[in-house]
């Protein structure tokens, strides 16, 4: 998408570096991100200077064809990627398909076609979820899954993106303890011009049950194989209130972040991250600068979970570069990604 | 209860003096506020100096008996007080009780009364809820409804301090956008030795799904007749979240925060609040300066409700003074608060 009339993809490659936008520096500063070895990008994964299923993906990709480049042990370079971060499907995915390639020139190819193809899957996700916004829709949405999260467009957003509709609104939840609500979606969504509000996550219900929210969509880190979801901490919530007032749950993902050898949620390991993110809350200052304040005083500590699970029976749909398919049957879609 | 090994109320008289503990404060520093007049203490309640059901209420009664102490215009003192805040009962049934005094000497005595009942009350709800907790229990509770928010002892929290339980435990809702949780609750919970952990508001489904909280006891603002509960934005998500997994959701408030004139919580005004509360986060810096840090970009907005109402069908029961009632059941103390 375009940031400042130029557009930028989330992550890149340029001779052997990987370039990638900072997420970590926005919305406050724009600055491209650069890791010279697959170590150094797998760190960018970890500590998440980028985010987001898709992005995760790709720069996993990069990071094995770098690999590839510098004549690295193949094996223990894959196992080190994937370390970085369990949740994120999109991530092994990748690894695993660099790591088959015959030779350097091979896992470049592959790298850069899992980059294109997450940008082309997710433009396809918009134009399929795209009719199930109508005139005056008003959208939550939870975490970031737009274009920041993937490589271009995003899973949730895109259909947003797609729709020209009349009055359309969308309610960003900010998402602690990160906010990528409000960094990250409101950010995106200020770019494309399409009006919007952060609310704390404890409103989403509020706005839900004065029949203020038309349509939930959200991304997914991993979908096991009988449609259970998992995606950020908070997902579970909005579900399980989307149903309760009866508000389609809509989840938008490509298929390679669907586990086919998951049985059910249960299985998907949950990231649990440093309590920091809890504890303190990084924004800007008064004079511009990145600041960090901690909320409670240093006698408690926070429990951290990245990342929920969403059974199967909440979400109405399951939108993918295929089409919208229910979450029982997300298996039809197993043949074609394992032809692949 | 005791700060640093001293006995504290959340609010008192000193002379003409309103005094009370500066909560927008903590739980970095500890300092008393002093309020010279009724107005000066009805704005520390538009600010949230002080905050919460009772102490709100309590705050109210002293400010109608300085307006009675410095011969003002009572009606109009009466007014200017109740305009402060809209959803919180207790500012109104204190404004309204201490209007009634004959003389400056009976509106002191009935400010104290308020204040003294509000201990009282609580202490009883205390008394009352104690036994729901098991030992082992996990407990969530959502904003803050301990001692802070009352006179002392506090409601969701007084059945914690009561139940000398082994392996007790509380699952503190950090409570965005004011964080009440995350720098009251936990304040409370550490200085009265109880094991407790702040969570992301986000994350409360993600434990209760898990089987890991046994019991939700939250505050209230304003009890309708029917027994639907305003309280802190986002206590409805809980109470969805609860009854989808079969956990008990308590409500406790002393009888005072019902309003018997109020048919149902449709009828309950919802204070929304600046948008600053959601757009920035207060806490401390390297420094140990309070400081406050701007999580979005200039270029989006926020909305801001600061309750909500959960229909009385998710709540299990309402723990007052006189003992715990069905929501259904509440109409049965309106004749021992109308005989007063």
């Amino acid at each position: 998408m375009e940031v400042a009339g130029k557009h930028f993809r989330t992550v890149w490659m340029q001779g052997n570096s990987v370039m990638m936008i900072d997420q970590s520096l926005l919305p406050y500063d724009f600055q491209v991100y650069e890791c010279k070895d697959y170590r150094a990008t797998a760190q960018a994964i970890k500590n998440m200077i980028t985010r987001g299923a898709g992005s995760i993906g790709a720069t996993a990709g990069y990071a094995m064809a770098q690999a590839f480049l510098a004549d690295k042990d193949l094996p223990k370079a894959a196992e080190y990627i994937k370390s970085m971060r369990p949740t994120a499907q999109n991530l092994f995915y990748a690894v695993k398909k660099v790591l088959k390639a015959k030779d350097k020139q091979k896992a470049l190819e592959i790298a850069q076609s899992i980059a294109d193809e997450d940008a082309d899957f997710c433009q396809r996700i918009g134009h399929h979820g795209e009719p199930l916004i109508k005139d005056g829709y008003r959208i939550l949405t939870h975490c970031n899954a737009g274009w920041l999260a993937f490589v271009d467009w995003g899973s949730a957003l895109s259909p947003v993106y797609k729709a020209k509709r009349a009055g359309k609104k969308v309610f960003v939840d900010e998402t602690r303890p990160r906010c990528q609500g409000a960094k990250l979606t409101a950010f995106e969504l200020a770019g494309e011009g399409i009006s919007h509000v952060i609310i704390a996550d404890n409103a989403a219900g509020y706005y839900m049950k004065k029949g203020e929210v038309d349509l939930v969509i959200v991304g997914s880190d991993r979908i096991a194989a009988n449609g259970d979801v998992a995606n950020k901490i908070g997902t579970y919530e909005k579900a399980v209130l989307a149903k309760e007032n009866n508000i389609p749950f809509y989840v938008a993902a490509p298929s390679t972040t669907i586990d086919f050898d998951c049985p059910d949620g249960n299985k998907i390991p949950i990231e649990e991250r440093d309590e920091d993110e809890v504890l303190k809350v990084v924004g800007i200052d008064e004079n511009m600068m990145i600041s960090t304040v901690r909320l409670a005083s240093r006698q408690s500590h926070a429990r951290n979970p990245a990342f929920d699970v969403t059974p199967a029976k909440y979400v109405t749909g399951i939108i993918t570069e295929e089409g919208i398919f229910a979450p029982g049957e997300i298996r039809k879609l197993v043949k074609k990604r394992r032809n692949q």
